[in-house]
């Protein structure tokens, strides 16, 4: 019977390790669809990386999406606001210094939790930010939140060359297009998404 | 023995479903990062969703981004050019019938393959198509392809309401910013990523 303990354990050791995400397990479970402001506000915190789309001044004002890594804060402690650590040696920083409307564009689908629905099934959510792509002034408290809320879920962005000149940017948000149903886009401001009581998650379930 | 043998079973059938990719394993592994017209192929191939940019009306003109599915072709038959099934009750449709410019944008990390690293890290790759994006002609040869190909790789797409008018649509690549390794973009034009030798991906390893 020892053997089969140690392959029952095994077992679940096997099972454990299947994360939903790579790299790191959901911290949080999926609000309810009705709840869009706490979806939304799930989507960002689960999320690490994005597409974030810019007008782009090499492409004569093409929409140009990038993939990017983001952070809305210290895990379990976002705020809703993504912010970025970007280059102007990569397109998206140099057009957003000449054009700022800029979105952020997120999926449950690699967060796991969709299942076997397709990508594009309505309940599968997703989220786009649409706002301003703004620079976080240098040595400001907002900067020093940005680089903890980034280096804290990007350990590896600390190492990034010096030489390329990153810099923290934001994300101000104007508009939110949110949809986790059937029945199109969920009504959605930027004040309710940004509203201090989404700040704790585990409260909105 | 024989629960040990059940166990033993029960593991390799746990594990047998932890596939890379939420859905499907990969069918095709990475292609060296030095060859970038078959790494931007297998990214298009690999991936079945991805972020569509367009020019929003809505939205005063701002890039917005939508989680879209699309196909390149039969599994392992892709030819390099995503189309899409979209309906115009979506802002994505709408936009591109008032002005075409569009970008497809596409991150290895979904995947499974980049491992440990950031999703920015320039080793995990990326993909931006720019382009026009266009309604497939109902009825064409083309749209009997499109169809074939997402309804393949997507299903769940047969069943989508009538009512909502869905139709097909393409990217016509005009310029490709692939990032696969450290040194900036990759060099390819439209040319080399559509060249027929390009189909066989399994060749280009």
């Amino acid at each position: 019977m020892e053997i089969v303990s140690f392959l029952a354990f095994l077992c679940i050791l096997i099972m454990g390790f299947q994360e939903p995400v790579h790299g790191r397990l959901l911290s949080v479970s999926k609000p309810n669809p009705g709840n869009a402001a706490a979806t939304a506000r799930w989507l960002v915190a689960e999320n690490s990386w994005g597409v974030l789309n810019t007008i782009s001044s090499e492409l004569n004002g093409a929409p140009f999406g990038n993939v990017v890594s983001f952070s809305d804060g210290l895990p379990n402690e976002g705020k809703g606001i993504p912010y970025f650590y970007l280059t102007a040696l990569d397109p998206t920083a140099k057009d957003a210094m000449k054009d700022e409307r800029a979105s952020l564009t997120l999926s449950e689908y690699p967060l796991g939790t969709c299942g076997k629905i397709d990508p594009e099934n309505p309940t599968c959510a997703k989220l786009t930010l649409t706002g301003k792509l703004k620079i976080v002034e240098n040595k400001s408290e907002e900067a020093q939140f940005a680089q903890k809320a980034l280096f804290t879920k990007h350990p590896e962005m600390k190492e990034w060359p010096k030489s390329h000149k990153f810099q923290f940017f934001k994300l101000e948000i104007e508009n939110l297009f949110l949809i986790d149903w059937f029945g199109g886009p969920k009504p959605l401001t930027p004040e309710e998404y940004l509203h201090p009581k989404m700040n704790n998650l585990h409260w909105m379930q």
